[in-house]
């Protein structure tokens, strides 16, 4: 017998009808008995209620405060999964990060997770319950409430997952699981049955939005199995694991699609030691993340310094830059939001050469023009103007052959 | 200056303009420098709402659940409320049940608390902090959240007010104080500024809704002051505190009137030894309250036993004593709900013979015919007709002088 951990997000647990859907779902594992913890976020709606109800007290609510408004969602689910599992006969029990011990650091609304205490999970698992764990919160050393932040709720699975040696840690969500590329834009797009850490990592980082990085990168520094799959479909979804040898290893993954980035190019800078820092250095100490940097070979002493940014933070980052511009005698800012980014992911790419060139052909081909490119071990991410998005992403998953019938791979159970 | 333990109701913090109310008023006390502990319940309508979604995914939620659930509801207006002072400047830090200590018994749903932690509080409030606490709830030694019950807040006020030996404990209503009765029944009713515990606890007993008597007899045995004032309105309230020699005793200090219980008579008992038990044994493992008992004295070896419930309970009561009739050979069982219950409450009998006279008289005056007579030190007890109840309260009323002006007391402040 096995030993799962369970997330299901704020849509699978939105209503009373899908809480019973999920404790049916949690039953028939619990029945072939197999040792099930299940981690739930809030309802749907329902930080949107409590952030609402907040904004109408303070205006600036402090983020203590916010933790304990916030973390009674899931505190809600907990209680009511266990109560719909008991309901079918299925002995449940639910903790809160507090009761759990999910010891965080102090970082309210952002914190990590520092340590999970296991031996009251453990016990009851040895007495046949289902335990179930409210994601996204936790306490600090001094038993102040905390939450995770965005995705938190996959990063308590994960972590619940690790602390007890789970044999899978199963993320159910809208989707069935991780595919070639998006299947609204590429119809023949196909479900992958399994994918690297790495390559989940930089897909998530790339734009794919099924899991957050931060879960990931959990999972693969404590090697736990994650396994994507939807809670309103049948099927098996898509494992992430270690690479191993076993794995047939196809040469490209996935093609991801980011149209959320904006590119900044400072022009006419004199080309001296330094320009990067100084550019950069402001944009950064703005907690503005920067992705992909390209600096081209200057002539006449002057160069081009470009790269891209969330592009929420265009604004803020062309103020920024103003006085940094006229210090360096630069000649201009030039803010661009009509990009998009395509990557192409593949652990593949570490023993296969000529990766680029079929990318970079394959675009040229269909007259696409690539602004900028940026490289990582197993990783290729150009821009190129965002009307050409769509075609970029399926001429690219034509040129590795993505749409091709796979065979299903068993599920280990 | 002073330590105060604030309470604030349902209604009281029922919308996000209300705890901002309660914000203010709090705020008042903490510029003058008072140390201020303030214990709230969950905002009104929101207890049901829960219950309403446990009762769409179980047909029996276990009460360790049913807890879990519930004390969200206080959580949120922990946190609202701490936003709420903090937006107007006053520091402000919350806490739940578990982060308190406030440990209970294991009990869900209807624990009693056995221990609170002050240490955290205490430093909180050297820091100039006020502290806002969830009512209701707490933990067992092994951390379940549990919940206290019906007026469980008022209980964890007064016991927050006895852990820190505060000056006084503050019950915020939607009421101004204590009456000498149902100012809705007898508009010449007059506030109280004062009344022992004792008198108070007799008088929630016999019907009067102001207080839970569990908070009551928990500040009594503390000797922690207890002040019931309105949320909505100016005014001092009524204090409630231990019976001293400096506070004028008036003869009466209330009326009371219940109309939720029924009268039980099982006729034609064999008047012998046993009869009490054979017929209230099995009404009390039932875990129904029983309040007046009369025992006529038999004729022909038969005598009546009458008793009176919760009228919500008397149809389970006959069903339980259909047996007992037939095994004792008693006639029949009569079940009367039409009843109304007067008390007349006061500390003064102790030393005043003739109430009971004064009050028969009063009744017999006007026709109303006495059903039954139960006595305590401080209490006189009869039941009536229900057609006649308002009519009696407002002649014992009169009877005993209790429309009269009184002096309010100034405040202690």
């Amino acid at each position: 017998m096995a030993l799962y951990v369970e997330k299901y997000g704020g849509t699978s647990v939105g209503t009373a009808e899908r809480i019973q859907a999920v404790a049916e779902t949690v039953a028939v594992s619990a029945r072939q008995g197999h040792r099930m913890v299940v981690v739930v976020s809030a309802m749907s709606g329902e930080t949107n209620r409590l952030l609402d109800l907040a904004a109408q007290v303070s205006e600036q609510p402090s983020s203590r405060e916010q933790d304990v408004l916030l973390s009674t969602g899931e505190q809600v689910t907990i209680a009511l999964l266990s109560m719909a599992l008991e309901n079918i006969g299925v002995p449940a029990k639910s903790y809160t990060g507090s009761q759990i011990k999910i010891i965080t650091d102090d970082i309210h609304s952002k914190a990590r997770i520092q340590s999970i205490e296991a031996t009251r999970v453990n016990a009851d698992l040895d007495e046949g319950r289902v335990v179930v764990v409210a994601g996204f919160q936790g306490v600090d050393s001094e038993n102040n409430i905390t939450t995770l932040g965005r995705g938190g709720s996959d990063t308590t699975a994960v972590a619940m997952a690790a602390a007890l040696n789970a044999d899978e840690c199963r993320i159910y969500t809208d989707v069935d699981g991780v595919y070639t590329t998006d299947p609204r834009i590429v119809p023949e797009a196909q479900k992958l049955d399994r994918i690297t850490f790495e390559e989940m990592i930089e897909l998530s980082g790339a734009g794919a939005k099924v899991l957050q990085i931060r879960s990931v990168e959990f999972a693969g520094k404590y090697n736990v199995p994650l396994r994507v799959l939807s809670s309103f479909t049948e099927g098996f979804g898509t494992l992430i694991t270690d690479e191993d040898s076993s794995m047939e290893q196809p040469l490209i993954s996935g093609i991801a699609l980011s149209r959320d980035e904006a590119k900044v190019t400072v022009r006419g800078v004199p080309d001296k030691p330094g320009i990067a820092y100084s550019i950069l250095g402001p944009v950064s100490e703005a907690h503005i993340i920067v992705d992909m940097i390209v600096q081209n070979i200057g002539t006449d002493g002057l160069t081009d310094f470009t790269f891209t940014i969330p592009r929420a933070d265009l604004d803020r980052c062309r103020e920024l830059l103003e006085p940094v511009v006229k210090s360096l005698g630069a000649a201009e800012i030039i803010g661009d939001s009509d990009l998009a980014k395509i990557s192409v992911v593949g652990v593949g790419m570490r023993s296969h050469a000529g990766i680029a060139t079929t990318m970079f052909e394959a675009l040229s081909d269909k007259g696409i023009n690539i602004q900028m490119i940026s490289t990582s071990e197993i990783k290729i991410s150009v821009t190129v103007d965002k009307e050409y998005a769509e075609l970029a992403v399926r001429t690219l998953h034509k040129a590795f052959d993505l749409g091709e019938e796979k065979n299903i791979t068993a599920c280990p159970d």
